[in-house]
């Protein structure tokens, strides 16, 4: 199955970078809240969102940070690498509809230790709605 | 719908805990691969599970923290709360049938920017599988 | 579209009967979980479930309530038919696994007012699950 | 996991209340139709919905009485109640869109059967959707 491998440690350099994007819909929320359990009524209650700050029912926070883990997973540095750590800034809410891009961008390969350090950005349109840093164990070609 | 509104910040002091507990069904990690969007192979692809470290497939780290998600969003502090960041260290793996169980404790209350921070933890029995902080922006009676 | 409309009154006497018959996935529990916001840990918390009087995960009552009104409302007395009323006694648990199997048999059609009265059972091979009576309102060809 | 355990017999006197609400969005319907098989056209067909009574499509009756379950799973009597029975009287339809708040409130509690008699009522604003009576067993203290 090795041609399903992601990149290898030696493919990696600062500075690349990886996107995803998906719009939320109403069955997504419906379905994080099912496989949490975060049935929050900021979530799935449109009387008691309108009466929140936010006006409207918002997606889950996690349900972006998902979107990072799927770049991460799926294309850099994709299959095979592990995650070590996520760090994660709400910074604006995602409502039903809108499209979320997650991008990663390498912003350190330590080679002996075969780690990759990346910035980690979700946007809806020019908006930042979650950033942090993750790190991610990735294979070498050598072993 | 106030009655629908957790804990306010004036309920709130260092040491209060509350949790949440679920088993990760198969069902669980096909429909976070479905609306994440992360299908990396570790998650969905027995053969290339059982060819990687993890010998079987392993569920998404952000589904744990979903439940982080879950134990903030729904029981402490609850609905009306504002997630403002949250860390995360995967530090095992869960695999299909695992019951995590997420935990969360007050280690800071700064009242004045109605701000709490919280430990999240997760484990599976004894094993602490995901480690890290919430901060989390929860509203005052007095407004 | 009125290929789609079920029997109508005129249709109807008592001793008919349908079925409907479907197995109860780890899906469907973690769907209906998240549709109705019935997360009880008896139903996704296998270690929860291990110490409660079931021994095992249930599935939610409310989802094989949910098979008398598929066989109600697609079978006899299908499309058109306005559900009026049902009672149901929850007589034994359902499993993860299970084929659970709805049957509605006719008990007394009041043409007059358009009503029909159904005997509901829900039965798991020989075991009955639920059981209990609908009543429906259902068209009439000379209207 | 007994930290999990909701109210026990001893803690529940007459009166006593508590609620969940919910937005019925276009998902819950599909994925109740999916995992219920009550693909009534009604429900999941916006041509015959038009043509029917409704004049437009409605929610699965089932679904609220969903929520009646929730709030009696994971809010009062919560984990460890047991259903025993539920009527259900369909007063009023749901659409897509609709804020469902089911509510319940115990009527009576018989301690030495450990058994407790709720009024539960599913409302959309003011007007009522479902009424009924729940009979649930709950876990004594003193055992």
């Amino acid at each position: 199955m090795s041609d399903l491998h992601g990149y290898y440690i030696e493919d990696l350099s600062e500075g690349m970078t990886a996107s995803y994007a998906k719009t939320v819909t109403d069955a997504d929320v419906v379905l994080f809240a099912g496989i949490s359990g975060d049935d929050n009524p900021v979530h799935i209650n449109q009387e008691f969102a309108e009466n929140s700050m936010f006006k409207q029912r918002i997606a889950h926070g996690m349900l972006s940070a998902g979107f990072i883990s799927a770049v991460l997973g799926t294309k850099m540095p994709g299959p095979g690498a592990i995650y070590i750590s996520q760090s994660l800034k709400f910074k604006a809410p995602v409502h039903i509809g809108d499209t979320v891009k997650a991008t990663v961008t390498i912003l350190e390969v330590l080679a002996p230790k075969r780690r990759v350090t990346l910035k980690t950005v979700c946007t809806v349109k020019d908006t930042v709605i979650v950033e942090g840093e993750a790190v991610v164990m990735v294979n070498s070609r050598n072993k």
